[in-house]
């Protein structure tokens, strides 16, 4: 896979050595995203952070790693404000804009858009989610936050146990991820949901035809044990068509301090794309472990920061100016990244 | 005209030198607009670019040329968010925000106001927008491209051929436009709408006492003919008191690759003022022109970039420290202005 | 008070010293904000300036004050995009955000969620409003241009005659600005409201045990008398929980240039929160004062700037750098600030 230029619109698009070659980067981003150092590599750069679609956290991660490398970033956080509601084309959108940035971040609400959009745009397009459809660098934080911290317990991506909870027919994230792994060896997959919020059928083949191991269970307690990996997920109730519909699966499978105590072996990684719903009715992952060091959740946002940096080194072709322009950092930056 | 600490909220301020010292600076900018060269011009400057209404392609664009020349943005998008919905006079918010900022651009609905901001702001101002009155800046991003295109085709601005099509009667742009090509010579105006959407009256008795030719018909293919550019517009239904009134005009003068080849002669320059309603019921510009090489309306909004540069580098006086702080672009930035 | 990497919430964290220590670096701000010169010493830094609820005003103040330190700024202005609206958690949104940049300003309409925020931030926090209850910079743009105000008249805080007028309730500025004069001595206040939207008693009380003189009227015209400052406020409708009932109260305590003349010692600065409500039914400090030059409303915001700037100084610890980073400003700068 060829990064210079290209727009990343789907996890498809990545092959083993394109995964392994973004978390070598995001690996150096590191000393820059904690401020031990900071560069100016895209120094002049402009990213078009492009959010038609609610997302403060992805909107402020992806702008936080433009800056980080040191370029400038305009934004749009509402489709409101935009000329599509004046009857404009996402191809005279991408036109447009596209002649005003560098880069461009897209989220979008409507599956397919950021595809359409990217086809038309002068300038690599990185997928920040298109509705229920793709959100690409979500999951590579996700397996670059796995290969850490599995690292960290002497373990591998490869062979590894996880068990995913909750909506996954409508997780996005959850999607991504099991894409991602197909292209690991022998992982067993625990997939814990009620009947009707099941992992797609396709993807459950996907899996076991690239010698997976797939589970598939409503009995939380029992599909928790024997894992390296909990990945919980919120009901995604905006993906469902009637909102009432999905209080109904509201706080089913929750995890908390006592289940995981019984339940999952010493060192499992807690982990959920967040945000998590914490509402009492909800509350799929209850604040009591918010102090437990395996709870991975803060990690993974702070991966999501380098994993972005990386690619947009990578598209960008600035990788090799990272550190060509290095400086340190003179402002209080105490030790935040302790969590 | 003295650019220099001035406020821009009217065409009605240029005269043909001012026009011809913008356009000579914007030409200029284009190596900076493409990214084969920066500059850090105005580094360390502050723009407030304050969005009173919604406008992402005019509010990215302003952003995006303050940012090439080295500058921050700070901006506001909805009315909403401001104190004016605390019943803030324009004078208080002028006095208080020109005091953040080196220069405003603002747009707002109402029309006049821009001019009332200006008299009580503190660092100049651009307008850009105020409602169905003036947006200058568009003017003349509007005749640099026509002027720009003649070239290639060996004609001038003098002595051209122009047909106006459409909701000519809330058309800001071709009212602004029509305003500066009062300052050219021998222009032939073709105004094409229906009879109640007709250029106003004065305009049109104005384009006449500077000497020009104006032919004000409802036949579409006839007055296609024998013209050196098309300057196509959207129906305004947000300028309508009736939304449903709109819908009545919406459709009825439509170009399209059949309609150019039959009517107009082969260098015709093809021009909207974007954003264009590419719904079905509008669609005024079809998309089967889009690969046509005298299709203007991308190159528009690139030169809307430069012109606001040169906007920006005129009023702050920093023209000649474009060049003297100018250095090369070190990230990917493939030909994507090739369009 | 230590300042590095200190979180600023409340007034209540302020001794006298502390105080006079930020009015000193606001004053080595003076320059910077002016335009004379510039700094580049948070050159690479990033805030997070987190609104969510409406305030352009304190939004760009907090915004323009980390520009012109040399940073870059990245923020969000409106609840409803946020993750906040899909049952996050204050603790969450702060754990993550946190990751993303070095200081945090955050405005939030529920009373205490700044300090909740703070509390689980890993990086400094400022409180830019958290609903009725905290806003610590405006306080001190308040005392700054108080001081700096009767400097000029030979006059300090110690000992000064002060009348604030209005909605004493909810106004959170009066509130806030009566704390940190709990510091100060022999302070004369005469508090001019509405029997319903009188001082709540317990700051009266504090006001009376540090020994200040508190007098309570409805009497506008005679509290005027022998003040070195008069502090209008606004009717905060948006605290009222019935709006109509706020109405009572808009525009029965006015001031304007004849009531001023009448009533007020000849050099009795006149200041407001701002939003001033401007609307004829409020007006509660009328247009015809605008040129007065006892006014200091935009003296209050300009002095917002350099404030805001100090803390960034302060707690990120870069007041050294600021002088030893600063060069000269070649672009266009006006005597904006003669007002």
């Amino acid at each position: 896979m060829e990064f210079r230029g290209s727009h990343i619109t789907s996890v498809t698009q990545f092959d083993r050595e394109a995964i392994e070659r973004v978390f070598e980067v995001a690996d150096t981003m590191q000393p820059f995203a904690r401020r031990e150092r900071r560069t100016t590599a895209l120094d002049g750069a402009i990213l078009g952070n492009m959010f038609f679609e609610p997302s403060t956290r992805t909107r402020f991660s992806f702008g936080c790693a433009f800056n980080l490398l040191g370029g400038y970033v305009r934004e749009t956080s509402d489709i409101k404000t935009s000329s599509i509601s004046k009857g404009e084309s996402l191809y005279d959108t991408a036109r447009v804009v596209s002649g005003y940035s560098d880069i461009i971040v897209m989220r979008h609400p409507q599956s397919g858009s950021v595809d359409e959009f990217a086809r038309a745009s002068r300038v690599p397009v990185i997928n920040g989610g298109d509705g229920p459809n793709e959100h690409p660098s979500q999951a590579l934080l996700d397996l670059y936050t796995i290969k850490k911290e599995l690292r960290a317990n002497g373990r591998s991506v490869d062979g590894m146990h996880i068990a995913m909870v909750g909506d996954l027919k409508h997780g996005r994230t959850v999607h991504s991820l099991s894409q991602l792994l197909l292209l690991y060896r022998s992982v067993t997959f625990t997939l814990i949901s009620p009947a009707e919020l099941q992992m797609p059928e396709s993807i459950v083949t996907q899996l076991r035809n690239a010698g997976h191991t797939v589970i598939e269970t409503e009995d939380m307690e029992k599909g928790l044990a024997d894992n390296d990996t909990v990945y919980l997920t919120r009901i995604q109730e905006e993906r469902f068509s009637d909102k009432l519909e999905a209080n109904i699966y509201r706080g089913r499978f929750k995890l908390n301090q006592d289940i995981y105590t019984r339940n999952c072996a010493p060192n499992t990684v807690i982990m959920h794309p967040l945000p998590r719903d914490s509402r009492e009715e909800a509350n799929e992952l209850d604040n009591d472990l918010n102090q437990h060091p395996n709870l991975a959740i803060f990690r993974q946002t702070d991966n999501g920061v380098v994993v972005r940096m990386a690619l947009f080194a990578l598209i960008l072709d600035v990788v090799d100016l990272v550190e060509a322009r290095a400086s340190g950092v003179p402002w209080y930056t105490a030790g935040r990244f302790d969590n």
